[in-house]
């Protein structure tokens, strides 16, 4: 792949990381974006381990191929690559996927644990879902328990995935969001969605409005 | 319409439309906003369907005629445009009209939903709202339910802006909030009015503070 | 005065409204600030009326005499430079005038009305006031109700002031902080100081942690 | 030492102390920040005394000795230089100490006082401080008792520090967070997961999710 493209792919995942990190969303390094460049071969534009969000610029970035070898770049992969691999291979159609560690989602993660899922229904911001067209739609955002164990948290993806379709994002507890979409874009605007709707559920349960 | 001109709206509702995406009003590519450029025969700058809010650039405004069909630009208008039009047919005098997605607005829609309006007395900020000359005014916020189907919607917010001549906005449910002005200064200053305001409503009612 | 001199003013009295407008604290054109220029004859430069602090700029300012006549930019003093000059004449050795209208000072100033001041004591940032040497200090902040009859609110802000010269700032009920400093650096420094004290005693309101 | 090492110091503590700023966690010139230039002999560079954080630039910084005497730069070191001396001498692969004075800590500081440290566990974010490999990991962050005289203060975190290798910060109750890292870039890791972690800790309190 000429480094011209990758540094396209570079340059778009590094002003929604930043955008990112000026909201609160990947404070301390965490995080971490991706985007498919070619299928076959497989090539992955992908942050490298351990960068502050707050700069992120093209030197950042690294391809890898499907084994997560470095192919250009300097530094590794986060070691959450492998979690973002399990759900591009689940969903063929995804060019980019996108972890977010969010204060309201981290709580709504802890908070709704016991039920298994954060349910979100009746907004009008579900619509920014891709698929989505209307309000009245009941979104489920299944959440994994945390582990260090990746394999075993890939598996969970892995059947959680398969098993519902229609989800657009996944939560690991206590830990953070992963989405994904078509495209860089799409995958910012899913994040963006999801952090909304998580800080009017976060802050509802404080007010007590969820009494429609 | 010169290209010019459109530039110049274009130019003036992307540094509004900026500055909402960084207070997170219009996260997600939510949110629109609009300038009447000419009345006779009608000219609308509009943002384009889609667009991130956090990004807006001349290239992301369209212009449109009284049908919505598009003059200049790439793209196609919002669905709301619809609904922008309602508000511009009901009220003359206005230039500008606005949308957003916040997350105390949402909040406050659906916790005051049952009793029509979100309702604000004795703040000095409501002297940002034109005409306001005195912080012992009482605004009301009338809150209609959302749906996808916008005749029906736009019926409503005929309705509700014909009964009610002194409002300044009027919220969707669970939505947004839709706000005008006579210029795009005017429009922006009321959606910051208001949201400032919702947010000292809804932090109020978790402090419980509403007790003068 | 020289234009020039009008100017350096203009830029000190911007970078510090721009980045209020940046923390929430004076949207919707709310807020003003003003710089002494010269005592003898008095000349002082002060934000022009219905400006958005987060595009200030130097034509938004105006410089004015003792009488708030204009002697020089386009637009007029806003009304509350009546206020202003009261603090002014309060307390000669000041050199500048900041007011905010933030959502947390806005609650506190409804919660702790009965009692006629937010009191605040115990915290390190109380050192950030002009003359505070330790935490373990008792700041006062008079709760004046807000009314539009300026002459009135003038006459009350005249007597708080003289009757406890210790105070740093006065708070208008559910309108907003004057605070006060020798320059514009410590002026601004007291506004960021009380803003953020205002945030940390609404939030422990919520938290209930105030039990020291 | 050559200036323009110096400068580079300089401007890498200033990147950080800037979006600190921006996040609301060094308002009112309040924070300081430090980086060793050499071990020996001891130079350090280091935040003058009273700097607008939001400003910082090269020529805010100053070159100080083991003594805390000035060898390059205008201005005084801060009050606090003291205390950072103390940490840096009990941990001698410190490149960096960090201060910084959060809503949201200062809140948990008083919150947690009588039980004597701010305890967090089981969070993915934990991480991000060094040496920890597992989110199942308890940090503890002693809190200290408050106090102008800092030769108290400094014995209490020698004391702290000594007695608990594992933490990497301290809170002064009721002031603010010291932390610390090899370098900058992981002192300033270090203020993100603890800031980041202390509003996950403040807002779970208000809804009530520490039920795990």
């Amino acid at each position: 792949m000429s480094t011209s493209i990758l540094a396209t792919y570079a340059s778009d995942l590094s002003a929604a990381g930043i955008k990112f990190y000026r909201r609160g969303w990947v404070l301390g390094t965490s995080g971490s974006a991706r985007a498919l460049v070619t299928p076959e071969p497989l090539r992955v534009c992908i942050t490298a381990s351990g960068k502050d969000k707050g700069d992120l610029g093209e030197t950042d970035f690294l391809e890898i191929d499907e084994n997560a070898a470095v192919l250009y770049g300097d530094g590794k992969p986060s070691a959450e690559t492998f979690l973002h691999s399990t759900i591009y291979r689940s969903k063929p159609d995804v060019g980019s996927v996108m972890h977010t560690h969010s204060v309201w989602g981290t709580i709504l993660s802890d908070h709704f644990f016991d039920s298994g899922a954060i349910e979100i229904d009746g907004y009008e911001m579900l619509k920014g879902h891709s698929g989505v067209t209307t309000h009245e739609h009941a979104e489920r955002v299944p959440i994994i328990e945390n582990s260090q164990d990746y394999e075993c948290v890939s598996r969970e993806i892995e059947r959680v995935v398969d098993e519902d379709d229609g989800i657009h994002g996944i939560y690991l507890r206590r830990h953070g969001l992963y989405t994904w979409g078509k495209s860089i874009a799409e995958a910012k605007r899913h994040i963006e969605i999801f952090e909304f709707l998580f800080e009017v559920m976060g802050r509802s349960l404080m007010v007590g409005s969820q009494s429609k």
